[in-house]
């Protein structure tokens, strides 16, 4: 905040808040350069109390109510990315003469790096992702749908913790945890920045899992991001009924390659857009840049996401990512490849970066499963 | 929009141009004054085609290619409720010297009345809630997890159809299916506009089902919303192992009671104000005044939303509401009663106005069941 030269920043947008609170609840923090940060909190008080380690909660009953902690402060950090814009224009009204500047950088900077805590948070979940692809060869039967496949999934990851949602900084994706798809539906694209779609539920829900009958012989990807409290943690497994065709054991052994090969270079140090760059060789040389990471003018311009309490936050492994990476960071790195109008492959892995290498959270038996 | 001076109006809300163009791609909608809607889409072009009737559709890469269309648009309307702050001013940037209007009344006006397609998906919606209802006495048990039977419930309705995700526009409430609550998590008050919020998973998804286990002679609340082809249905119904409390017995009758007595004078030209106080008065006359609509300080001030496309819209039967009620409105009527640290019943319906009367969407056994 000194440097940006603030006197103080509010967080209203609820990743950020829990991320710098501890809470959920409907609240709004003031973090004043000079003083303690203040949690005003609409509803409901006595929770956000017994969950936020902050010393000063105010309970307000609107965020009107906050304009006698602002007297002072001129230049203020607000989440201009993601607020409202009449939330904003009614809140520059109440703080009268002040300068509102983007603090979103802020917290995305910050949350770059995972502490030992969040780390151990994403640990969890990557304990109930095991447990929830090790369930897949019990649960998949031929002419299963996807999406019954994916509701009993999260049925029972559920049971175990997970929270059903994955949150990301988006104005028009939502992100869901069922992405399943089977033969043909791998090559659907659709509204996301992802290199398959999927066929969804409906022209209102049209990504994801769909009411299309599992066989035999088909790829059949498992994207099942998994989130507990809050954190999450993202893999891609393949399995397929009675056998799985050459084509896609070739090409899943590609997307091995270039995964284990980008991982070994993800050092400290290493920039996202060298390492994307390598991936995108290390595909032409394999025979199949036509079909990494999306076929033809579906591509995306992504090999790898930062993870944590957003399903895709900084840092990237893509195109145009020239700072270095750093201990501490996490990715779901996910080289898959996609062929027209037949189907996809691939792999997904949530790792960290450590002194000297990288850990995968995600230890997940990695070959293919047929059922 | 003449009325409101307007030149033309851009719609970038997922929900809105849903509404008016038929997809969920990723796009972008201009309506003009005078001529054709154009929709801009950015991804997927060809399923765009597919799924909207408009005639115009443009492929953009970015929301920089609209300028040109918008020549000699001086006063245009804009989602300002829901538009992030920085999209906005980019937009301003780009379209130069315009004047931007807020534009969501118009279409939340237009979403107020349903037409009779809207109405045959809520209509879908309202079968596959009536077989997730039926469902519950055979996977309930004793010892469940609440969220254990939410999410089997998912699984089965998502089977069916269902697109597990409820949508709605608020800026830190994520609407979900999975609210189901036992004994003591009926009375726990969360973030939610909503009498009772659960306990949720954890701080950071704080409301509805937890991991509670579910014991014998407990109510519990089962509010499991439906979406269909973008369009929802929201009910709740009680259950109980072994028995329900006579006190849950009483206070469910008088939730009925007030249910039938709302609905009877929810005619064309009644007013959402009028009911709302009307069904205060009657639960005072019965008695549970305390406890209607949540208890004390954490009362909620609506009786029923409208609900579509969104979980919570215009109209409502609330405090302030003194609109006249129209035949096409559709409302989810909820009244419900909270016991504190006991627990919490109610009953919930979607119906639709119709010429001289009400018809009841989700028509689901409204006895309390025993397993």
């Amino acid at each position: 905040m000194e440097k940006a030269s603030l006197d103080g920043a509010f967080f209203h947008y609820k990743i950020d808040y829990y991320y710098l609170s501890g809470t959920m609840q409907d609240a709004f923090l003031l973090v004043p350069l000079d003083g303690e940060p203040m949690l005003f909190v609409r509803r409901e008080f006595g929770r956000a109390r017994r969950e936020s380690p902050l010393e000063k909660l105010v309970p307000v009953k609107s965020f009107s109510d906050v304009k006698p902690y602002v007297k002072g402060l001129k230049r203020i950090g607000f989440q201009l990315d993601v607020a409202p814009y009449n939330f904003v224009m009614k809140f520059k009204e109440i703080l009268g003469d002040v300068e509102l500047v983007n603090a979103s950088p802020l917290t995305q900077e910050l949350r770059k790096i995972k502490s030992p805590f969040e780390l151990s948070l994403m640990e969890r979940a990557a304990v109930i992702a095991k447990e929830v692809y090790n369930k897949v060869p019990e649960l998949l039967t031929e002419g299963m749908k996807e999406i019954e496949l994916g509701g009993l999934l999260e049925a029972y990851a559920k049971g175990l913790g997970h929270e059903g949602l994955l949150r990301t900084r988006s104005m028009n994706y939502e992100a869901y945890t069922w992405h399943i798809l089977s033969g043909k539906t791998g090559a659907i694209v659709s509204q996301s920045d992802s290199p398959m779609g999927g066929l969804g539920l409906s022209p209102a829900f049209p990504v994801g899992a769909s009411l299309k009958r599992m066989r035999k012989g088909e790829p059949i990807l498992v994207d099942f991001g998994i989130c507990y409290h809050g954190y999450q943690v993202d893999q891609t497994r393949m399995y397929a009924i009675g056998h799985m065709p050459d084509e896609y054991v070739g090409a899943y052994k590609a997307c091995k390659e270039i995964h284990d090969k980008v991982l070994d270079r993800m050092l400290t140090g290493a920039k996202g857009s060298e390492l994307f760059a390598y991936a995108t060789q290390l595909a032409d040389d394999l025979g199949y840049g036509r079909y990494f990471l999306g076929y033809d003018q579906y591509k995306v311009s992504f090999l790898a996401h930062g993870i944590g309490i957003e399903l895709a936050e900084l840092p990237f492994i893509a195109t145009r990512q020239d700072y270095s990476l750093e201990q501490g960071m996490t990715f779901a790195i996910e080289p898959k490849m996609v062929f027209p109008r037949k189907g996809a492959c691939g792999i997904e892995n949530t790792i960290v970066l450590e002194d000297g290498g990288y850990r995968v959270l995600t230890d997940i038996d990695e070959n293919i499963t047929i059922v």
